[in-house]
């Protein structure tokens, strides 16, 4: 057994690093499925599984085929290459294929070419799951893949060159750690425009300015989501500080996973301290939606925050969301999940904090999120008013009425279950 | 690249074993909240949701603020320190600000400080889950909340600094691997006192001496929970190495988890095999329970045990746990999980199996585990009876038959299926 | 702190990789556990519940008794060693105990013997819990147990004796990587015989020539499973690297990765996409199932098939998993929950698929998946009929139309939840 070098040992570790977190984030669209399959009234949550598992697929393959060559190769300004697939190097297959010689020059090269891959893919699925939960109900299963695929091979692909792939936001030294901007704005604004096209459930606004209560079907199923995300968060985080190789690294991601930790207590804390005044009762679903907020909030900067300000982050960002959740109903937008709130509001309120709590640049900051935001509200506003003049965005009356679940796929959720009659 | 030091890589390793296994044991909260959601009846089911990602926020939140220090610094016999608040070594704020001198001497203290505060973290929440789950359908939502306060700020870290802290149990040689006694037994004791306090569930007992049967409600899902524990568990066990930069320390681990799974395999078995006698029936949730008492037993030394005795010691285990279910039930003491049985008597039996399994000095372990117990369910009764006579304990008779969901919350579990009528 | 030499860091890596990611290959048994107590009918769940954490702890003892040493120990053409335990090596034991001599002799056998124990002890549990899905809802739980111990404790550990453990077809150099035929086939294999011993379900198969409909019963809970089990694959796939300790193992283990998940990607779309045209409507649960056929497939050959490859036997398995369920109704077979499709007919797949796509000797990959899986279901038929013609393996008419949950549990899984009546 030779020696191992420190280049070895580096690419080691920080390999593993991305496998290893890189999985766990993959474990967050479980988290997603089972809070929006909870989330939904019985009759949609087949589908919204379904919905889940195709997106999961979908941004997988949309992101091996075109999605990360036009986010990290050959990043100018704006866009990376428009190439297809991506594959270990040269190198690296030589020596998978048993040529010795080439461990040096692999070695040198940090980590695996493709475990960078598999890292990069797993946010990008994240950015879609935030989308489904926001429009279940209403919105149609193909027009939700295709408009998945668009997003993934596109649209995140784009905002993430302009960041972390080297572009101009990038270069100009916007801080975003694991993409509280990136990642939860890009796909909370995706699903706020959806959320406007495809337009509110029936009944769920009604004539009269009352709202119709659509409370979730299945809470322990939401919760456990939840508890899903918040494990999944470690890797999410702490897998981008992007390395392991060294005692700085790991420093840094200790510091990462005890910020996400405390900024989602402290959201979860917040955003039930808030919901008796806010919304009127001790709300178990602000709780739960206020620690996906308190960790959206710390994504852009746990690296660069004291503990104390993780904290008080997450305390803003839960009652950002709790707040909001209101808002949104206000303004007869109809967010199933509030995904909105939690996280493209409070992934913009995580981009500014950076600003108050560790001396980013405003400017950048702000710059950063309006554009990521408005970017991807844009876009994604224009892919769901073409896909509703030409697929159709939205079910119809009776689907919607019967659910899509009978509906659309004829796999009822709870088959054997006696469920209530709905009220008129 | 420069090489790594053999104090750099023991630092790497060690800090992201306690991040890793850590992340893994914070996913026991969601397995807590499954158990006993899935245990509850139905109209009790939300609120004990919200107990438990509450309990592991403040639990969080406490232990931040008050508790590891109270715990780890500065240890005199009794107590640590009373300070607030955990920060990263000056040092290693230099090393994070990027003053590359300081490496060395961050790296010479063996892991990130705040990686082990992550690791220790998640063990005092554990304590937390413990209780929720033994006062579910009755207790109050606020007193609980600050029981748990109390508990993971004070109680809790006092424990610990008499053992893992360095105090006198410590000093003693109290063998506790990774917390039979510190743990479960203080949690479980906690759990004791507060039953005996609030009392069991309405017509729970009643008054011909029969005992009404509370099957849990969702079956798939307090078995999930379980499963959940069973995997954290490997990180609460495993992790409790506390350190990864050697063969020997990955050696004990690898001897820590295999007797963890013994240990779980044989509590089910054998809990499964008595169910029968002692029951009266092939037992699902004598299984499982059994597979958390298997764990409980061996987590006080599953480094020192050898395979053989793990098996035994879980069997045991199992067999305590099952007999003791039955014990409560006579004593007409309302536990609605089991949690005592499967963390307090358990945990006893796990500290005491190390004199058995491997000639740890049984005057130790017996003062350990009656001082841990003994203070633990001292000072939880105190603070309940506090409670009781302050914000009370209790929910209304009235709350209780509507059950907390609709009562205190507002919001049913599972609001679209139609449910039993509950028998008067 | 002394340097770690490159054996003693080796040592810890591949330990730690076997630790880790067996971890991870247990969480699959909650994983089938969701997925089959989803796709029962209520009235069956608890059972299903029961034998899996049942299933799991025999498997777990089983192995540990006999299994590892049939499988792995002084190997000769057919099958290791008949003896009894395993336990760490004498050298391990002196270095736990704190010979510091040990050290060196220990860190030159490559990593800890319990953590190999480890990572293969959960790989026959995953065996054991493809059959029990299969064979749901009328087989006896305790035939059910029996067999499980036959098949871990003999049937599994003799096939994986001729593969991994050096016998005859590991000799020929029979590739599968991570057990597409060892584990899935195998499974598999059993499952069918189980299948055929015990029958399909009462009114499965009307006499009519039709087919009675035996939806999920939780869909969410279904979903969850499979979510769980392609979380769980990339331990079992990663892990199978069986070293982390080099440049070389790394970059293999990510390629496998990646691979691990287009495939599964690949096989979702391609079952979701086909089962229209197949099964009559676009179906959740061909793409749950797809998904799994997608692991199954690619399980054979993850690290010597390109990235294009893996995403073609992904989608193949697919199409296979789907068409075959189809099939499976034809020959009127009842396998609950497409156990047979999934592991079987996609693990045979992708064992041949290696010569396809990475240049496997056909003749090897041919004779290797016919005599594992004709060993491993002739033999299991054999023990299905002696336990037919002494425990019995069929519940009876009454149990059956009762549901075992409560004629052999006396457990409802949702006891509270109002049923539909079930049809005649």
């Amino acid at each position: 057994m030779s020696e191992l070098s420190g280049a070895e040992l580096q690419f080691i570790f920080n390999t593993f690093s991305f496998l290893l977190w890189g999985a766990l984030v993959m474990w967050m669209a479980a988290g997603f499925t089972m809070l929006e399959s909870g989330s939904v009234r019985t009759k949609n949550a087949s589908v919204i599984c379904l919905k889940n598992i195709g997106l999961y697929a979908i941004a997988g393959m949309a992101y091996y085929v075109i999605g990360y060559n036009l986010m990290y190769v050959d990043v100018g300004s704006l866009i990376g290459s428009f190439s297809f697939f991506r594959s270990p190097s040269a190198d690296e297959l030589a020596l998978l294929a048993g040529a010795e010689g080439a461990r040096e020059i692999v070695v040198a090269t940090d980590y695996a070419v493709m475990s960078d891959w598999f890292f990069q893919m797993v946010f990008v699925a994240t950015a879609g799951s935030i989308v489904s939960g926001a429009l279940a109900e209403r919105v149609r299963l193909w027009s939700f893949f295709v408009f998945t695929l668009v997003l993934t091979a596109f649209i995140y692909p784009i905002v993430g060159a302009w960041t972390w792939g080297g572009g101009w936001l990038g270069a100009m030294g916007f801080q975003d750690f694991a993409g509280s901007s990136i990642v939860h704005c890009t796909g909370g604004a995706a699903a706020l425009a959806g959320a406007l096209v495809v337009g509110p459930r029936r009944h769920k606004f009604r004539t009269d300015g009352t709202v119709t209560s659509t409370p979730p079907s299945n809470v322990p199923v939401v919760t456990l989501g939840v508890f899903i995300l918040w494990f999944g968060w470690f890797g999410f985080n702490g897998g981008s500080q992007l390395a392991l190789g060294g005692a700085i690294d790991v420093l840094a991601m200790a510091h990462v996973l005890v910020n996400t930790n405390l900024a989602a207590a402290a959201g979860t804390i917040a955003a039930i301290a808030v919901s008796r005044p806010i919304l009127g009762r001790v709300d178990l679903l602000a709780g739960l939606n206020g620690a996906i907020a308190g960790l959206v909030s710390i994504t852009a900067g746990p690296d660069i925050t004291t503990h104390y300000w993780a904290i008080a982050i997450g305390a803003v960002g839960g009652v950002i969301c709790t707040a909001s959740m209101k808002l949104l109903e206000r303004l007869k937008v109809d967010d199933v999940v509030g995904a909105v709130p939690a996280h493209l509001f409070a992934g913009v309120w995580g981009t500014l904090a950076t600003v108050i709590a560790a001396g980013a640049d405003i400017v950048t900051q702000l710059l950063g999120v309006l554009s990521i935001t408005g970017f991807a509200f844009g876009t994604s506003w224009v892919v769901w008013r073409v896909l509703e003049k030409t697929m159709g965005v939205r079910v119809s009356q009776k689907v919607e009425e019967m659910g899509q679940d009978v509906a659309e796929l004829g796999i009822d959720a709870y088959p054997e279950f006696v469920l209530m009659p709905e009220p008129e």
